[in-house]
C-alpha cells in the first residue's frame, strides 16, 4: 500500500511529517510512504537519516498552501502545491491514498474537484473522533457543510456509521443525531426532519443526543451540520485546554499543590493521552471516492503516523465503496 | 423589592429553594421573598426556622410544572402552577420580579405571554453566563429560539450588550459573533448576514470568534442561534464533567494519586467555585417586559440566592426598559 503524505502541510512542516513516515515504515509492513513537496527540504530532513530508501519516496511540488489562505483562490493559483500534486498520485493510481496536516478546506475542495464523490453521495463530510469516558466516537460533519437540509444529515449518519464499521470494527453502531433535547420534537426544523428520515432507515438509530451527553458514550457516530459540529469540535478542544489551565493554576496557587502537581504528572500524561487528537489518526473526508485524511494542523509525528495506519485500513477496506454501496441501497437514494 | 420565588421548581425544590430565600434576607437588606408554591410544604419547611417573618411572605400555587411536561400543554393544563401564579405576581405589580428554577421552556414561553416583550424586541432569548480563564462571558441565546434570522442575532448582541453594561458593570462589552473562523466570509448564512448587521452597529463589536476561544475571555457577549447556544451550554458543561471524572480516575489509579487527590483537594473546590453556575445567579430572559430570571435545575441554595440578586439588581435598574431604549435607537429597527 502506497501513500502519498503531503510534506509542507501543518504547523510543524516537514520535520513531524517526515519523522512520522519513518515510524510508519518501521511499525507497518504494508504501507509505504510518497513524501510530496519541496524535494531539497524532504532530502535535506532524510538526509541524515537511515531508513529502507526502497519505502520512501519523494515527489516535487513547488508551492505550498498557507492556513490562512482562502480555499478558492489557493486552488486557482496553487497548481503545483503539495495538496493538489499530492492528491493527483490517488487519482492518476500512484498513491492508494492521501494525508495532509495542512489547510482542511482546501485538501477537502480539491479532493472532491479531483476525486469526485462516492456513487450517490450528495455531500462529502469531514469526520473526526472525539473521545468519551470510556472510548471515543466518531462526530461528522465537523466543517465541510454550514448550512444542510435533512437528506445532508442522513447521508452524514450512512457514511459514520459505514466507517465505524468497517474502521472502528464495531459491528452495529450507535447512531445518534446532535439536537437540545432528547425527544423527537426537540431541535430546530433541520433535525426534527432529519429525525423523521433516520428513523426510517436500517441504521441502529437511538434517537437525539443532547450536548451533555456525547462525552458519556452513548453513541458510536454523533450526527450534525457542519456549522454545529464545527463549533462543538472547537469548543470541546478549547475548553479542555482551558479547564487543565484552570486547574494548573489552582493546583500550584495551594501551599500542598506544587508537591501534589509533581505526584500528579503521570495521571495527566494519561489523561492527556485519552484524550489527544493525536492518537486518533487523523479525520476522514467521507463521500469522497477515494481516501483522503484530514490530519490536525498541531500534528505530531505519532499523530502522522496514526492518520498514515487509518488511510491504509480506509484504502485496503475500500469504505468509499463500502459507502457508495450503503447509500444506494437506502431507500431514501433508491427511490430518486 | 420584593421577588417572587417559584418554591416548586428545580430538582431539590422546595427545600433548597426556601434555604435560598432565607440566606438572601439575611444577607441582602433590600430584598424581601415571596415564595410560591404549595402552601403547605412551604410552611413546613419554614416552621422551625428562625427569619424575620416580615420579608418571607407565601402565596399559595395548587400545581407544579414537571420538567419533562409539554410546555404547550403544561401552559394549557396548569393555570394554577407556581410559575403561573409566580409571574402573575410581577404582571399585577405585587412582586418586582420572579426567579424560578423550574421548566426553563415554561418559564420562558408564560413570561411572554403573561408580560410581553420589551417595546421594539422581536424575539426574547436565554442569555447565560460562562466562565473563561479571566472572568465569565454572556451567551445568549441558548435555547429560547432555535430557528433564527440574521436581525434576531442583532437584537440579542444588543440586548446582552446592554445586560453586560447594566449588571455586570462592563462599560464598553466586547460583543462577538460565534462561528466557525474568524473571518466575515466564515460561518453558515446566518451569521454571515448577522456580521454585516453587527458591523453598522454602535455595539463594541469584535468580529467572530470560534469555539476554541470563547474561554480565553476574547469577549463580553457570545451571539449565536439558541440551538446552537444550547449545543454549546451543554458540551461545555457535558465536558467539563468528563473531564474531572476521567482526571480523578487517572488520579487516583497511579500509585502517587491517592496522595495527591488529598493535597489536592482546596485546588479542586477553587476550580469548582469559579466554574460553577451556582456562583452566577441564573439566566436572565433578556427581551421580556419584565424581569424573569431562570436558574438552573439543579440550583442550590446558594445558586437561588444569587438569581434572587441579580433579579433585584435588574429590576431595579430597569434592564427591560433599557433593551428597549436600545433597540428603538439602532438605525435597523429605527427605519422598520
Amino acid at each position: 500500500m502506497k501513500i502519498a503524505l503531503d510534506a509542507m502541510g501543518g504547523d510543524h512542516a516537514p520535520s513531524v511529517n517526515i519523522e512520522g513516515a519513518l515510524e510508519t515504515i518501521k511499525e507497518h509492513d504494508d504501507i509505504d510512504v510518497i513524501l510530496v513537496g519541496d524535494e531539497d527540504r524532504i532530502k535535506s530532513g532524510l538526509s541524515s537519516r537511515r531508513y529502507d530508501q526502497g519505502r520512501i519516496s519523494i515527489t516535487h511540488a513547488s508551492q505550498v498552501v498557507e492556513m490562512h489562505e482562502s480555499p478558492s483562490l489557493a486552488i486557482r493559483k496553487k497548481k503545483d502545491s503539495s495538496i493538489r500534486i499530492g492528491i493527483g498520485l490517488v487519482k492518476s493510481g500512484a498513491a492508494d491514498a492521501f494525508v495532509s496536516a495542512g489547510h482542511s478546506g482546501v485538501v477537502m475542495a480539491t479532493s472532491l474537484l479531483m476525486l469526485g464523490k462516492s456513487e450517490g453521495v450528495d455531500r462529502p463530510a469531514i469526520a473526526t473522533l472525539m473521545p468519551t469516558i470510556k472510548d471515543n466516537f466518531l462526530m461528522l460533519d465537523v466543517g465541510a457543510n454550514v448550512d444542510c437540509k435533512p437528506l445532508n444529515l442522513l447521508q452524514f449518519a450512512i457514511m459514520g456509521s459505514t466507517y465505524c464499521r468497517l474502521i472502528l470494527g464495531r459491528a452495529a453502531p450507535k447512531v445518534a443525531l446532535l439536537s437540545i433535547g432528547e425527544e423527537d420534537i426537540k431541535g430546530n426544523e433541520l433535525t426534527k426532519e432529519a429525525f423523521k428520515l433516520l428513523k426510517e432507515t436500517r441504521l441502529n438509530f437511538t434517537g437525539n443526543v443532547e450536548g451533555k451527553d456525547i462525552f458519556t458514550g452513548r453513541a458510536d457516530v454523533v450526527v450534525c451540520d457542519g456549522f454545529t459540529g464545527n463549533i462543538a469540535l472547537k469548543i470541546s478542544e478549547g475548553l479542555a485546554e482551558t479547564i487543565l489551565k484552570m486547574l494548573k493554576r489552582e493546583i500550584t496557587s495551594v501551599s500542598t499543590g506544587r508537591i501534589a502537581y509533581m505526584l500528579l504528572k503521570p495521571a495527566i500524561r494519561n489523561f492527556k493521552k485519552k484524550t489527544d487528537y493525536d492518537e486518533y489518526g487523523g479525520a476522514p473526508l467521507l463521500g469522497i471516492n477515494g481516501t483522503s485524511i484530514i490530519s490536525h494542523g498541531r500534528s505530531s509525528s505519532k499523530a502522522i503516523k496514526n492518520a498514515l495506519r487509518v488511510a491504509a485500513d480506509y484504502a485496503s477496506k475500500r469504505v468509499y465503496e463500502a459507502i457508495a454501496a450503503e447509500i444506494k441501497s437506502d431507500p431514501h437514494f433508491r427511490r430518486t
